[in-house]
This record gives structure tokens, C-alpha cells and sequence, in this order.
């Protein structure tokens, strides 16, 4: 069936690298709130749905002064620029190649900063039906020193949050990993 | 496309009756979670989901003590407990009437206690695959003298959660009424 574009659910999906491998892959709660989107919201309606996949790179403030004798020249902050955007792209590739497969429409974007400020903010510039995120599902003692960006979009995101925890099964050895 | 039992999602709605009426209409955020559930995520694919009804009614201790020189016998507990179960049916019918208009399957039932905990313990129960819950959208100050169920099953319910604020042109004159 036809679906006008009014009438299509608008669904932000937050996405980040995994902490766990070298290379850009996303992380496991990333995938899990994608594939919890796709089998449990979705489903057969493609064509109802529109997903909007936000990558937010945090500057990585600690190596950067750690290597300020390296990146002295505006040509290594340049490179180093190319580097983030090559691994954001590939990272949201992941999700869009899937997209593409089962079609539905989709669009990707990456910002930098700090992830609970920028999804909040793009929430609000966007203005989506729902926003999901995916999330460690740490308890109250690891909470403390990680953050979660979960918590603060559930109570500041101006739109409707859903948080996916991470499948016990698929909790790392170090459950702050992801 | 008929959808097999496995792949149907199942989606419980906490819903309860408005404080502003006398008779037990279905509360604003109820209704506006209920509705939120139909357009964004139902949509035309009513075979895809099923829809669970739980209505937690509170055991109304101050009235009681009020009155317990008019509750004396226990025929009046009787038709006091009747008429409890006739205002949540009532309100039951309103949803489920709905969900049969437009052809999506549901449940719907009845448990007394303390929402928060109530609403917990059924996901625990069911393992519904989300959550949908109406809130009134109080800001933190009026949220200290009246709580929310919804702040406590984002935290505890084992399963996904979503909360859908109250539109702000549907606010009544007391935001703590709904």
C-alpha cells in the first residue's frame, strides 16, 4: 500500500562505534535497537516507516593532547579529519546498506560532541516520531562512572524514547564495553 | 499479508481513568498514548500487532476510612467491588471497542494496586516486546508532590518503554489532573 509522506512514523535511531574491536563497527546495542526497530516496529510496512540514523563522534580530547607534538601542522589535523568522517561513514554504511536491502528509506548524518547534548538538540531540529536508543543496560554501581546517554534523552529528548538494553547474551566480558 | 502468531508484536498499554470527570471516561494521557500507538506505529499494518489493555485501579483507602460507618455489611463491600469492576470495564471498552473498529487484536484486564508496581509485575508476567504509557509531562516541581508511574517503569519494567507526553493543548487548567 501506498503510505503519503505525511502519514509515514519519522524513527531517529542513535548510533555509535563499538568500544570493543579496532575497526569501525557498531557497537552491539547500536545493532540491537536497529534490528528491535526493524522486527518489532517495522515489520512488513517499509513503506510506513522512515529511519533517520544520527552518528555522533565525541572529540577525543585525551589523545589529542597526548599527541599534540604529532598533529602540529594544519595538514595532520586535516587527515585526522578525514580519518573520523571515513570511519563515521563506514559505520553508518552498516545501517543504510540494511535499509536499502528491505526498503525502507532512510538518511544518515554524523555531528560531533557530546551524544546526549547533540541527539537532544538534532531531536529537536528534526522533530521525529520517536526517537530509539540502545543501551548497556549497566546496573546503578557501573552507571555512576560511565554516564548513560540513555537517561538523559529519556528525560530531556523532546519526542518519545524508547530504550533497548543490550540481550544478556550478547553482554561482553567487561559490560561497560560495547 | 497474514502475519504469523510468532511475528505479531505485542504492545501493552497502561491505561486509566480521568480525574477530571465523574464518570470514568479514559484519562487524556491514556488516550493520547493509545492514539500515539495506532498512528505512528500500527498504522495500516493491524495484523502485525496485538494490543494489551491493562487498567490498575487503586484501592481507594482514604474513601474507605470515610465511610466505613456506611460500608459496615458485607453486602455493601460487595456492590462497592461491583461497581469498581463496572468503571474499569467501562473503561476497558473504550480501547478495545476501538481496536475492533479498525481490526487489530487485544486483551484487555483488570488488576488492583499500585500502578507502578502493578504495571511491573504484568510485564514481568506477559513480556509484552513495548511498553506504551501516557504522561502528564510534569515538570520536576509538581512531579515531587505526585510522582509518575511512568519515571518508575522506564527505570524497573523489564521491556522496552515508551512514554508519550501529553500534547500541550491538551492540558487542563490543574496539570496534575489528566
Amino acid at each position: 500500500m501506498a503510505t503519503s509522506e505525511a502519514s509515514v512514523t519519522r524513527i531517529m535511531v542513535a548510533v555509535n562505534e563499538s568500544t570493543i574491536r579496532g575497526y569501525p563497527h557498531a557497537s552491539i546495542s547500536s545493532r540491537g535497537a536497529f534490528e528491535w526497530t526493524l522486527q518489532k516496529i517495522v515489520q512488513s510496512n517499509a513503506s510506513g516507516f522512515k529511519l533517520l540514523f544520527l552518528h555522533v563522534q565525541v572529540p577525543d580530547e585525551d589523545g589529542f593532547n597526548d599527541m599534540d607534538s604529532i598533529y602540529a601542522s594544519p595538514d595532520d589535523f586535516k587527515s585526522m579529519k578525514n580519518r573520523d568522517r571515513a570511519r563515521g561513514l563506514h559505520l553508518l554504511e552498516f545501517f543504510v546498506t540494511r535499509c536499502h536491502e528491505i526498503g525502507v528509506a532512510c538518511e544518515s548524518w554524523i555531528k560531533k560532541g557530546d551524544p546526549k547534548e547533540v541527539i537532544c538538540h538534532e531531536v529537536k531540529r528534526i522533530q521525529p516520531d520517536l526517537l530509539v536508543l540502545g543501551s548497556r543496560g549497566l546496573g546503578p554501581f557501573q552507571r555512576v562512572f560511565v554516564g548513560t546517554v540513555s537517561e538523559f534523552c529519556v528525560k530531556h529528548a523532546e519526542c518519545p524514547v524508547v530504550t533497548i538494553k543490550r540481550r544478556s547474551d550478547e553482554t561482553p566480558q567487561d559490560p561497560v564495553d560495547d
